[in-house]
């Protein structure tokens, strides 16, 4: 355990030294940040303080101090070696912090504008009325952006675990008649609690048929149909990390138009896949995929972006196919998912998420794109 | 089901059109309202766009409109009978706002403060460049405060499943030897989605003997402890309305100093529910369960307020116990959930939620709280 919290000090102090830097470059004098997710990325520590206020201080020229409620001091202090200040449920917690501000000369105060509240920032606001703020989420996705082999290991292991649930999932959802889609997300939740995964990155989705359909649907206690499609979207958080793949099985005998839908799914998939290495861009991934659906007379059907960053967030930056263009590099790690949505009649989304190497990618995910028939 | 959506109209609408009369009292010139749970609370339709935008325009003088991601367009309009536009990845969906909003004078926007990111923020600044933002999240809180009898029913049916989960893990946990935290946990969340509940209303909690002196703590596969307390908090989410409540039970025979520990609580927890009815205040209800568990010598391990509002969210307006106070009026919902938290020895929480009644309150959630012997 020793060990374990010197490693993390280690690995913190490296990224905090960094922001740090960054702030005396660009003559910032402090951050206030408040995403738990970075807050663990930079510390090693993991918590959620829902409404309430969490802040990691990082200042230029000196030791960063580490703001939260105070149920939570005792646990961040074996993750960090810098001062914690707590408040408790009763106290005002803006006060609190003027109170440690309020001797010094705050004039720039970076914040992350895509997690920051509204009413944080006029909390923030108003103990530091002199001051401005200015964006770090840039900065921090950039630092996120490209993952360590650390990470990646990361990665891998719950790439795994979502290969895993596959394999539950697939079986139990062909075990038996009467088997609903709500039954089948409950097995395969069930087998990951107990093989100690505490969350899944997102809410399981199992889908059968034409329900499959809306991208976004959400399963129910419906049986799963005979001789359609069945699809799968899932993963879980491990060590920090999330996993994120979709397969689409076949529950019996599938029709033609299912097969034949599957198979220029499959295909895109495919391409954009072995498409990825350093220097292309995140547009040409996504077009690569597009035309394929497209040509096939599908593209309308496409509707969404061919995939998204991840890594402790299930999503983050960048986007693959969204409004904004990046250039790939060695290390981004991000989805390739087209899907084929058609109203009424089937739906199908086959999705991994990969790391880029040097000359192109690996998916952290393993289980069989061909169509299986269950 | 058309009668379904019709009844959803008409309760939107009464809402919609109160905000459209408040829009109107204040002079603001519309609202961008983007907390899910508030245009489900609104409209009924839910859905969380995550990273992406969602957001819901009411005007003073005319019908609303709902912007959301291209994908949710279809299903928003069962749930809404106004105009829903949509738009793609590959979109700038402020350009899109844009053009909605261009040839109008808006002045006033009224956002949520709660809610609303500083990115998003700006990013609709960018469009309505002469406009200030005000706040909307008092009004939306006020709003939500008082639970209607529909609401009221629905968190009963919520309590019910709590009820549920409680019978399951007490039993599952005691049923042999090595059940670990993590195995009660799964336990209980896959009963619950063989009902039909796709979703907890935040993740299980099952801690052995010592490990509940973390009132935060998280579950692990590690055994429960015979002979010591065990203690469980959960809820479920039913018809868009969460539970939440804890109970704490023994596994064998409880030491004497943990009994004790556990006769406090409950003491406290009882008499600050029974204090509850319309005109006393949040600190009150608060001090009724500081005081007997100070007055027992243990004041600095209750470390944390005694309740927090529920409703759509698990925790939402108002604090109980927080840093600001409130008078109680019938038909607001909050938890009452003291506890004692001692390092290295042992942790009790027992919690119910409530709804205010004309002369007291009732409980969601009627599991026994006498401890019980497993």
């Amino acid at each position: 355990m020793a060990i374990l919290i010197a490693k993390w000090q280690n690995r913190s102090m490296t990224k905090l030294k960094k922001i740090a830097q960054y702030l005396t470059e660009k003559k910032w004098d402090m951050t206030f940040i408040t995403n738990p997710t970075t807050v663990n990325y930079l510390t090693g520590f993991a918590m959620d303080p829902h409404e309430r206020i969490m802040g990691l201080m990082i200042f230029p020229d000196r030791a960063p101090l580490l703001f939260t409620p105070e149920l939570e001091v005792e646990k961040s202090k074996t993750f960090v070696d810098f001062d914690v200040i707590g408040y408790a449920d009763s106290e005002n917690p803006w006060i609190k912090i003027h109170a440690q501000l309020s001797h010094q000369n705050i004039k720039t105060i970076a914040v992350e504008f895509d997690h920051l509240i509204l009413s944080k920032s006029d909390g923030l606001k108003s103990v530091v009325s002199d001051s401005t703020f200015t964006n770090l989420s840039p900065y921090i996705n950039q630092l996120r952006l490209i993952k360590s082999d650390d990470e990646i290991q990361k990665m891998i292991k719950a790439g795994q675990y979502a290969d895993r649930c596959f394999d539950i999932g697939f079986e139990f959802a062909a075990s038996q008649q009467h088997i609903t889609e709500m039954d089948v997300v409950a097995k395969i939740e069930f087998e990951m609690k107990r093989q100690g995964i505490s969350e899944m990155s997102f809410e399981t989705m199992v889908l059968t048929g034409a329900r499959a359909a809306n991208p976004h649907g959400v399963p129910e206690p419906v049986d799963i149909q005979p001789n359609k499609l069945l699809l799968f979207d899932l993963g879980v958080m491990s060590q920090g990390y999330a996993s994120d793949a979709s397969r689409t099985i076949s529950i019996g005998q599938p029709s033609d138009f299912d097969r034949k839908i599957y198979d220029i799914t499959r295909e895109a998939q495919q391409a954009a896949f072995d498409f990825v290495k350093p220097g292309v861009t995140a547009f040409e991934i996504d077009q690569v995929a597009r035309d394929i659906i497209t040509k096939a007379g599908y593209g309308e059907y496409f509707t969404h972006r061919t995939g998204h960053g991840i890594g402790m967030d299930v999503h983050e930056f960048p986007s693959i196919g969204g409004s904004e263009d990046i250039t790939i590099e060695k290390g981004m790690c991000f989805s390739i998912e087209p899907g084929i949505y058609i109203p009424n009649k089937v739906g199908v989304r086959i999705e991994d998420c990969l790391y880029v190497t040097e000359t192109g990618a690996k998916s952290f995910t393993q289980t069989p794109k061909d169509l299986l028939l269950y």
